[in-house]
């Protein structure tokens, strides 16, 4: 933490030091032409920055210190690889996750899930719990949709991932999906981040809808803090002004998380641009970009989906898409998971 | 709904036109010279205009109808008025709520409580638990901090207001607290809308860090359905790329609320511009755009604050701040609410 | 300037603080537990912080000094005036800019200008070179709509202002106009801000569409360092996510920028807003703020409007809200400026 | 355009058609239970949905035509290609533009050249009016930048760009250079857009900061208007609330472009992302998005780079990047252009 205090009186630069002293933390006064400088190391998590930009004489407080620890690539070296069944997540192989947007009945998801098995999708990912803007849209089929999933995912042998939204729910989650996945309008849920981390289960977590690279990553630091570190990041597009896609689709976020985190990181590129016709171009840019895997939005039908229908692939779609990155990731230096279908 | 289909053949028009016919919708083809347009009315809730944007021949679903109902002006021609104790938001009259951010004892709170007062104002904030970026900050006294708002209420007799996070604890709050806030962070955590509506108390409900006026009003719409209307809404700055404030205080959506809305609509100034420096003049401003009353953070030593130090008014700049406001109210046709101090 | 170097070596720093001796900076280099840091002060033109970022062993350069000189508080701390016939930007009083978005013709801007005056205006606007987002639209009446302003404020007494946007037309204005508006998308035509500056007259500076408030006071230190401080700032929305509203008229950039510069600042609703319905409450809302005056669209007849018909108000919008502004300012202890009408 | 007047008179409703009469647009009014719309088609340069807007009894205006025609698909189906001397943007091939951000001297840029051509560079960039945030930053040689970009590219047999912020210094760089750019801050300036058309040359269209997709082809639409349809659309990164990049790159804008225009689309990653760190992952991503080309900044000595240093490859960073490049284009179904160096 650096203070600035340039036209502070001696008095005021006292108080200052007192203060970082009295909560333990080590500060060093630097006094130059026109300013005054405080460095001030120790336990970010006593030093609260805002009490001190408040004081007399105080101009500026600059936080120099990364706030997510356990999440650091400083505090871990070597890549974190988070396995769900067949799927590994960070390593060489980059596995792939489809489904539909909602779970609607057995018999979709189970042709979901046959056709994208088909293709080598790795997982099959489905909604049970729907997060909808409007309270008068179809909000999923809950406790049955998590039924469906669990035994679409045995039938098939797919490992399965389905979003959770409320605390409540997190063991019956965990009895029916192999990974819980945090939605973007919950990553500062911090009640749901505590405690889908005791689940001891893989985590999904997706970027907030305008959160920074930092906040996704302090919401990571919520789950590793809780003792679960098997957290896959998932970038699906930030809020912009731009009105022709859904959503931005951040890219540089992925070199820039596999710089600094050790954390495996995939790409939504689905719901990252709100349209099925930027879905293969942009999962090929994410894989480009270091992408770990990708998660696709795929319906047998996407005319009939209940949900988010127009960005959906159709199995035709998703198998072109397969086949287009299977050569891409070879020249990349990676190898695409490819399932064999049944 | 209106769906452009410009180039569509005549079968790609009747497949859509059928699909409308099921679903009960009345739909109209329009052919021009160069476009095929067809309108369709009814209920918004089965027409799903994402299923049509997938199917052959459609270029775009412009959906005209409005998405929010109980919400809307439409609804309900007059204002809404929303009373806490003392505090009536929505009509002439304009209530100040203030207090700390963080609940962090009994003194403090009732040192708070008491200035507040003093000062004129309605009704007593504090925060008990604290939704924080970092796990490592201070998350709030909870439970203890619930009775101490609770105590500290009676003992002034100042209704008072607290931020729930977690539907289990809903029962809890509706014990202690006279007003239930919703957070930024979870204005779309539906789970929570849909249940902290069958408390029966008065919602705060703060706007999203990236909200549109829209979703904002659909998180209403969530609270409506599920049987409460005794909302009052809070503006409190959006995320932008300014960075020179925290937040940018979008004082404009106050004006549109009130058109489009029957609900009342205040603003936070403390949070929408994240310094205490900008609090008085964001103050007034936000009532002269209209606003049904103001939530200020003011603390008694904000430079001990835990949380929000910066941005927190002290005593004395709150007693300015509603000296300025009684004058500024009469101004405008309206009566600033004072409070009569011990 | 401050250098960040936590795990350099001490070659590393020691190539740092040669390249600044170098240039003449004075610097000090302190050594913590975790970090090393280097803080330079010196002439900031001289010192550019990206040449470090890249240097071996350096984390980050913190800029901390003020860049605009000319244009801060420091560099002058009394207000400055600036004085348009009777129209005087940032003193107690108050003035009101008000005229159609384009000249149409003479009798639209005579009418026009006979109202604004009536209604107290101090000023006239009209657009002659109109920047428009289509090659299509129509684009001004050009040197004919400089004639026609340069007469209508001649024959009714009232100063006029009107959008340069061509560095080559700069003498034609400054031979018609009082005042030179630089429009939102020319705030960074450099070549523009240099030469505008020369013409000695008073320049109207908006704010670009995405602008930091940092930009905009360094595009006035680009018209100040070229030898004219007769600056006024204008606060016309920036864009964000929100498009319920044309722009977001950040309003507290108006107390920011009072607070850190010098220069006066006014609102320009209209444009900030989109929408003839909010310019009412955000006229009076960014007065509220501290505004040192106001830009509005008026037209006889908006509906008949060449451009920007929805934001313009009609005469009689017009003539309330100055009535609505006069007991205003008198409660913020300021003066709304009443022109007499003929 | 779509006009929706639902609940108008039969009087507003005919005032609007005789409206749109008077104008010679072709128009249908429908009559639904809750809904009367009018359709209007024709010379959008005539219509100016805004004047609608105002009228009584309108509620909306919606504007369903494409407002850019000669930049359209519909307009041309077969993609344009773009040809400077041995680069060829549009096609199969693609071409890759590389340079210092500023020309220094003759020496680095020549040095510049013969890395970026060893490399296999197709173009050589630089630039000579820089336009700088600060009036004391580096401004650029000028026209002696102009010359020695000549000369180095004679010498070294490299097509040229740079970029130009004067419509009055048009002509002296159709003599200096082989293609002329806009930037970013240009974007909409629209006296500079009409003008460089007249130049014959082709362009570099760089999208502005904050600029939609639809704003960035109306200016492509300014330029090809002027009679130039030689335009080369470069995606340079947007402004949004994330800070731990420059700029956020919207690589979705690319088959976006891609799809609604025939224009060719290519990238600049290096301002995209503000750190010469993320230029390799996000070229490659850019390509694998269906970019058409790539403008790289690369410098002799990054470090002492007088403009983007932090964001500037060095000799051997490009050099593997075309090495990657090379690998991934045919994987794309692609082939990157290769200069043979000296």
């Amino acid at each position: 933490m650096i203070i600035l205090m340039n036209a502070a009186t001696t008095e005021q630069v006292n108080r200052v030091l007192d203060k970082l002293r009295q909560l333990g933390l080590d500060s060093h006064l630097i006094t130059g032409l026109h300013s005054k400088i405080i460095m001030a190391n120790g336990d970010l998590s006593v030093c609260n920055p805002a009490l001190y930009e408040r004081m007399p004489g105080v101009d500026k407080v600059l936080l120099v210190e990364t706030p997510y620890k356990l999440a650091s690539r400083e505090f871990q070296r070597e890549d974190t690889i988070v396995t769900v069944g067949c799927a590994s997540f960070g390593g060489k192989t980059i596995p792939v996750i489809a489904g539909p947007c909602a779970i609607e009945s057995y018999d979709q998801l189970y042709q979901a899930g046959v056709t994208a098995k088909a293709a080598g999708a790795a997982m099959l990912r489905g909604g049970a719990y729907k997060p909808r803007t409007s309270p008068y849209s179809f909000q999923g089929l809950e406790k049955k949709g998590l039924e469906i999933i669990k035994a679409v995912g045995r039938e098939l042998e797919l490992p399965v991932v389905s979003e959770v939204t409320d605390p409540r729910s997190i063991d019956l989650f965990a009895e029916h999906v192999d990974m819980l996945q945090i939605g973007t309008r919950n990553m500062q849920n911090f009640v749901l981040l505590k405690e889908v981390a005791l689940s001891k289960k893989p985590i999904l977590l997706k970027r907030g809808l305008a959160a920074t690279i930092e906040e996704w990553l302090m919401a990571a630091e919520y789950i590793m803090a809780s003792g679960n570190n098997q957290i896959v990041l998932c970038e699906r597009g930030i809020r912009t002004y731009e009105t022709f896609t859904r959503n931005t689709l951040d890219l540089t976020a992925i070199p820039v998380i596999k710089h600094v985190s050790h954390l495996p990181v995939i790409a939504d590129p689905s719901h990252g641009t709100g349209s099925w016709r930027w879905v293969n171009p942009m999962s090929k840019a994410a894989i480009a970009a270091g992408a770990d895997g990708l998660l696709i939005e795929m319906h047998p039908n996407p005319e009939e989906a209940l949900s988010d229908g127009p960005q959906s692939l159709t199995p035709e779609n998703f198998s072109q898409l397969m086949t287009d990155l299977d050569g891409l990731t070879g020249a990349l230096g990676r190898l695409l998971y490819k399932n064999k279908g049944e």
